[in-house]
């Protein structure tokens, strides 16, 4: 393309609206514009990234088998209501833009494909033979987000590659799952990044087994917990961790202890000589339920930790039959907080009575009451008395006359051990995710009533599983993980041209000629050239060029009236002298290399 | 592919739900599946179609160089209403879905882009050096349909290609236009298919000319006026012509005719020996405008004609200064007739009174007289007399001391004639709109501020052209021109495969070793090749192939043995005995063939 009639729209200023640099170079380098509040325009640049990201994807799955096909994007509610999704993802804090037709009838704009690509196999499937079988799509994806930010990593209109898998039983959903896992891993080392698979939480989307694919980046907004070694990868929401061994409290007669206005961990620390890790943190949560129920929860967990509330929202929405659509703590500002007789915050115990449920609330009227293990590991411990300005020493939790479930319900942390060998410790990595797969199992093909007969002439719930892929989200991390003061360093995988042409004075006759020469080479050779036949200074031209990230550059300035040009490369910064007779071998060679 | 992990998804009956054959035959042949109404999935076999045409697009547009981007499907209203389409869209019959979010920001589900293309263009051009410039997308839109029917014809959500032309000067705009009516008459001859331009009306995009191209079939829903030679082809919307000469009425003293009962034109002809050439229909319309303002319109044409509604309401939105959103027709039974004064139905003349309005109705309180050119050129004719159960004799139209508006406000239709000189007659034919090609001038720049400055400094509005075509219903309407009574008949060049590769007896050792040998070398080839590899029997898989419409199948049968293969047309059905060793080369020429 010539830059005459591509236009390349780059900003001088780096915009303000901007957090983080991918977000910043992507709107400085003419690939986005802000339509409205986390809604992108793709400019042509981007246009061309997006395009080879989605070929290395085409190419990869159709390699797998996977059919490529494309669902619509408006679903009707009845499809949600039958995998009892409907009420989370458009009540509450659900994502989904929701709208009524002309004859008021509900549609969601779909941020997953679920339910209609089972709705279409329950059709369509009736045997064991027609097992397995994959579909994928790559498609527009809408989330109404609570906040919107960081461009195309957080927004509301975005491109994924989602494909699901049907099988007739779980070994080959493991099996496929495992194709799949490997697929993801070549696919991101075609498109040039370095990624970590990490175990997950599957979520919203339920399931067995997840994983996750992370760009590590300090900008990302998921917590990773690795091993030096590698031999553990886990999302925070799902790590599993022992943690450091806490101090052994002193025994101590004292039984009561008087702690005016000491509510917090560490006011509480300082002034009764204590360790965090000595001390039961109380909060109180309130789950609220599909069908109307609210339930008043009562955590405990050892005082230098933290709840994981993705964990622990699990364990509620397993305990329980109805759906799990809310989970918040309460503290003496909330509302909820009516539901409560003066219950002393700042003060709590892992005994606080039921009765302090108001009778007349709407809540049910006794405690879900969580131990964390790392609390009910402690043998003695001080927590709250439920009595304003003061704690208590405990010394066993068989005392208390309480019903417990104790799990894990605690954020791992750097310097946790990775088991009780405490061999390997954690370490703590930002990571941005740039794909996720499940195996689902028969969670969605149970509702929506997706069978098959097996070899027996049995009927059977289909197993299945799902893979996503963030093609927009993936396009930003690159640029997070591939950049420097200048601008963009694409990787040239996914560059949007793999070399720029510059003359650096377009009005002298023989640099044109010899431009538009090499210009039209390399279009034959089917290479993705930019000529910059732009009448600007070249110090403007080169500077559009590193901003927005060719992986080559090169130059016909001065020197071509000695036969000689220059290629330069974006990442190493290398300039190469070359007899303008070889320089489509040369770079032939140069960017071989760089692919390999 | 093989037909075991590309499920066919083939129906044995006809679906009920389908009016028309294409409809038919995508669903029978399983290349969509429906999710709600006017929404369907597009299954496998249409996404490869999808993708041929869209390479086929892209081919053309990008030598045309217009760049690939894409836009955002959620809209913000504010940007709508900067254009005056907020209300047109949404509001009454408006086909915009819309939405709010979760801070009940409102949104649309955008049907086109034309606000949004030249938002950005009003942000990256300045100056006249950046132009002329163009962008095209190929995405989903949305139309909340009235009535959603024929499948992927009149669908809630479709593909379509949208381009976008920015110029500094009319005439520019002019050159672009003919370049994209040049490119858009490739394409469809690249996609196999035949199609007809026709002059069009520019609708609620608006603009100076526009041109649609057209599939005739049985089934469209547009009636398009053609000239046996070529020389004139225009949808009935736009089309202009000069209607058949009516009888002269004669002399008669009788003024009032007394006519009871006789509400129709044919009741008032067949009772006082009168042709409907004679009479002039008198019809009352309110046309309520975006300003609130309701204006009572009567509506005089010639006995045997029929008012054509969008040159009447354009007629009508170009002489107000508010957007006129709504014009319907009054008659005894409409809601609105409560703003009349006892108007006698089935009797009414030309010169109804003002007063016949009710002082008390929102109506503006005078008729805007429009009478159609047909029904002016009449010296002589009979109307309604205002009066119930009576006609008159009109004997000069100079006489009433009416205010009127005379214009072209009529459907063309068969018989008519081209021009006053009578040389050429018009034929009515039905067409399915494939694409639509708009100058629009300066209406949307000038609204969203979208200048350059020329090249004396001046700033200016950028002029503007648009440019669509409707993928998802080109695929259905090449099947409607291109089927007999087995399936669809694909044209090579977009069908989802080149060839169907089928064993009659898959279990025989000999014909699955040939079958899989051929398959990888035609793979190998880069030919669009199905194997259909299922034990099943050959009747099935012959239906099966020739219902989903495959241009080529080799049969590789009994006769193999001897060494023979049958290489089938699926449209000229010839059935050719062919050497096994010669296939491949065979199959190419015969391809080649009807590639051309």
């Amino acid at each position: 393309m010539r830059v005459t009639s591509f236009p390349l729209a780059t900003l001088r200023d780096s915009p303000s609206e901007a957090e983080i640099i991918s977000h910043q170079l992507l709107l400085k380098g003419g690939y986005i514009r802000r339509v409205s509040a986390g809604i992108y325009s793709y400019m042509p640049l981007l246009q061309r990234v997006i395009d080879k990201i989605s070929l290395i994807i085409d190419k990869e799955l159709s390699k797998q088998g996977c059919n490529k096909l494309l669902l619509p994007q408006l679903h009707p509610a009845e499809l949600w209501k039958k995998s009892e999704r409907w009420e989370g993802y458009t009540a509450g804090e659900g994502i989904m833009f929701n709208l009524k037709d002309r004859q008021q009838r509900e549609y969601g704009l779909a941020p997953t494909h679920e339910e209609v690509i089972t709705k279409i196999v329950s059709d369509i499937i009736n045997s064991y033979k027609q097992l397995p079988i994959s579909f994928y799509q790559i498609q527009t994806k809408f989330r109404d987000e609570i906040r919107p930010r960081f461009g195309l990593m957080r927004s509301r209109e975005f491109i994924m590659k989602d494909a699901y898998s049907f099988h007739s039983n779980e070994d080959d959903l493991k099996r496929f799952y495992k194709i799949m896992e490997d697929s993801y891993k070549k696919i991101f080392r075609d498109c040039g990044i370095k990624t970590v698979g990490v175990e997950a939480d599957s979520g919203a989307i339920g399931g067995a087994s997840s994983k996750e694919f992370m760009i590590t980046a300090e900008a990302g907004e998921d917590t990773i917990l690795i091993t030096k070694s590698g031999s553990y990868a886990a999302n925070i929401e799902k790590a599993v961790s022992i943690p450091i061994k806490g101090k052994v409290l002193k025994d101590n007669d004292q039984i009561l202890i008087s702690t005016p206005n000491q509510k917090s961990i560490n006011e509480l620390c300082e002034n009764n000589n204590l360790d965090p890790s000595q001390v039961v943190k109380v909060i109180i949560f309130v789950g609220k339920f599909e069908n109307k129920v609210e339930l008043p929860i009562l955590v405990c967990i050892r005082g230098d930790q933290s709840i994981n509330e993705v964990k622990l929202f699990n364990l509620i929405n397993q305990k329980n039959k109805s759906n799990l659509i809310n989970l918040s703590v309460i503290d003496k500002a909330s509302d909820d907080s009516k539901n409560l007789n003066q219950v002393p915050f700042g003060f709590l115990g892992p005994d606080l009575a039921d009765n302090k449920i108001n009778i007349d609330s709407k809540w049910e009227k006794e405690w879900l009451r969580i131990v964390d293990l790392s609390a009910f590991e402690l043998s003695k411990f001080v927590s709250g008395a439920n009595e304003t300005n003061y704690h208590r020493r405990f010394n066993s939790w068989d005392s208390l006359t309480i019903k417990t479930i104790k799990a894990d319900i605690r954020n791992a942390k750097e310097g946790d051990y990775l088991s009780v060998d405490m061999k390997e410790r954690l370490i703590e990595k930002k990571g941005i995710e740039i794909g996720h797969i499940f195996q689902l199992g028969q969670k969605y093909t149970e509702k929506l009533n997706a069978k098959f007969s097996d070899k027996e002439g049995q009927l059977k719930n289909i197993w299945m599983g799902c893979y996503g892929i963030g093609v927009t989200r993936l396009a930003q991390a690159a640029i997070e993980q591939n950049h420097d003061d200048n601008g963009i360093i694409w990787p040239i995988q996914i560059a949007p041209f793999e070399v720029v042409i510059i003359p650096t004075n377009i009005k002298d006759q023989d640099q044109r000629d010899f431009s538009n020469e090499i210009y039209q080479d390399f279009i034959e050779r089917n290479i993705d050239v930019l000529y910059d036949d732009r009448d600007e200074r070249a110090g403007v031209k080169f500077k559009d060029a590193d901003l927005i990230g060719i992986p080559f550059r090169i130059v016909i300035g001065r020197d071509y009236k000695n036969g000689e040009v220059e290629l330069i490369s974006r990442s190493k910064k290398t300039q190469l002298k070359i007899s303008s007779k070889e320089i489509l071998e040369k770079f032939l060679y140069e960017s071989k290399l760089m692919y390999n």
